[in-house]
């Protein structure tokens, strides 16, 4: 069984001018390895039509997710909804169910605007997906997630549309942390990797103090197989002495 | 004058699995916006050969830099510089003045073992990044620069490689505070960016204990329009009372 693909496009100015730091792609992937989607790119784009469109075309061919965040508000530099109905062909307006959730979540009818209205806006053929924080909300169409770029909104959205995708085996992974840097266990790690080619086995560096080690990843959808290459792993530390 | 564009191109599993929340794209965003380089995409990647050719091969045609982060150390998983070799179809062999800058990093030749020397393998043509950190050298091929992942490296090579490049005129942003939502200033905002089509303005809704309000954030090169935008901004706001 192969698990579902995922990607996650970013749309964002304040994410590229290095203003704010993202955090949405960072939580997908905790989320998605969790109910076995693997993630395999993520993306940051400007508000920018073309770009946009280019990455949705790109994206949702090679996947079987894309996840968006961010440019679904109410001002001039929201525009993701229109380049995801230009990226599917499809028109866009006013829809009465997304209509009462906005008026909802403005509140007082008599200060709905044109500006709040936009944020009712869905492309043709889409389903909406819930927001428990604004209660404005977002959509999928195709095989795309459009979600907000406030992070609350994001995890609120991607609970409310996680459980309906279809589920992968989930990918657990165990660390084993050797205290000696990569060059010193790189020819026993290329071993163990060429007889597990079923696990992924990764080497992250690190400098703690005056300690540079390297924390060695096994990643896997079967315990057995990880469990085998965590006490092959243990030995091999234990044998650096 | 329109400024040099760029883009990231971050190779890592441990990002897309969730473990490690990416550092590198936020760090050189930020550094790029002080010397006039206008990034326009980040991208992650797997540890994959062909995903990363086809990243760097869209990228490279599409900007006028491309950082990559990750992937240059000694082990089975680190296939960057290769798959580099391969986008620019050069041929890649271990270099002697990176092997002296990876002997001395390693310090005992006694214990310079293959692996250590694969960090010495430099695709032909290419020109090296000093490392500043650990001392094992990036480089830079046609418009493509190879970093480290481990984020104090890729600072310090950032740090080595960045005076080189041409410059652009650098970005200002200011920042006007609302405390109001979005949609109460959407239209005037709207009217505010037709007037100054030269200048980005973004729109991002916070929430700050029980008050939902609205960051616009005024960016570029030219102070006096800047600080013109800004009056107006400020204006609007005191005229919401």
């Amino acid at each position: 069984m192969t698990n579902p693909t995922a990607a996650i496009l970013v749309i964002g100015d304040e994410i590229l001018s290095g203003r704010t730091r993202e955090a949405n792609a960072y939580h997908l992937a905790g989320q998605l390895v969790r109910v076995g989607i693997d993630l395999v790119e993520m993306r940051v784009v400007p508000d920018d039509h073309r770009a946009i469109v280019e990455g949705l075309h790109a994206l949702s061919a090679a996947v079987d997710h894309v996840f968006t965040s961010g440019g679904i508000g109410p001002t001039h530099d929201d525009i993701t909804a229109d380049a995801v109905a230009a990226a599917f062909e499809v028109s866009i307006d006013v829809r009465e169910d997304a209509r009462a959730m906005v008026a909802a979540a403005v509140g007082d009818p008599r200060r709905l605007t044109d500006d709040h209205l936009r944020m009712a806006r869905i492309p043709e053929g889409a389903t909406l997906i819930a927001n428990g924080i604004s209660g404005v909300p977002g959509f999928s169409i195709g095989n795309v997630h459009v979600m907000a770029g406030v992070p609350s909104i994001f995890v609120s959205m991607l609970d409310a549309l996680l459980p309906s995708l279809s589920r992968g085996e989930a990918v657990v992974s165990r660390e084993v942390r050797f205290e000696v840097g990569e060059g010193r266990i790189a020819s026993p790690l290329r071993e163990l990797a060429a007889q597990h080619p079923e696990l992924s086995l990764g080497s992250y560096p690190f400098a703690d103090g005056h300690i540079y080690g390297t924390n060695i990843v096994v990643r896997s959808t079967d315990p057995a197989a990880l469990d085998m290459a965590v006490a092959q792993l243990e030995g091999l530390r234990d044998s650096l002495g």
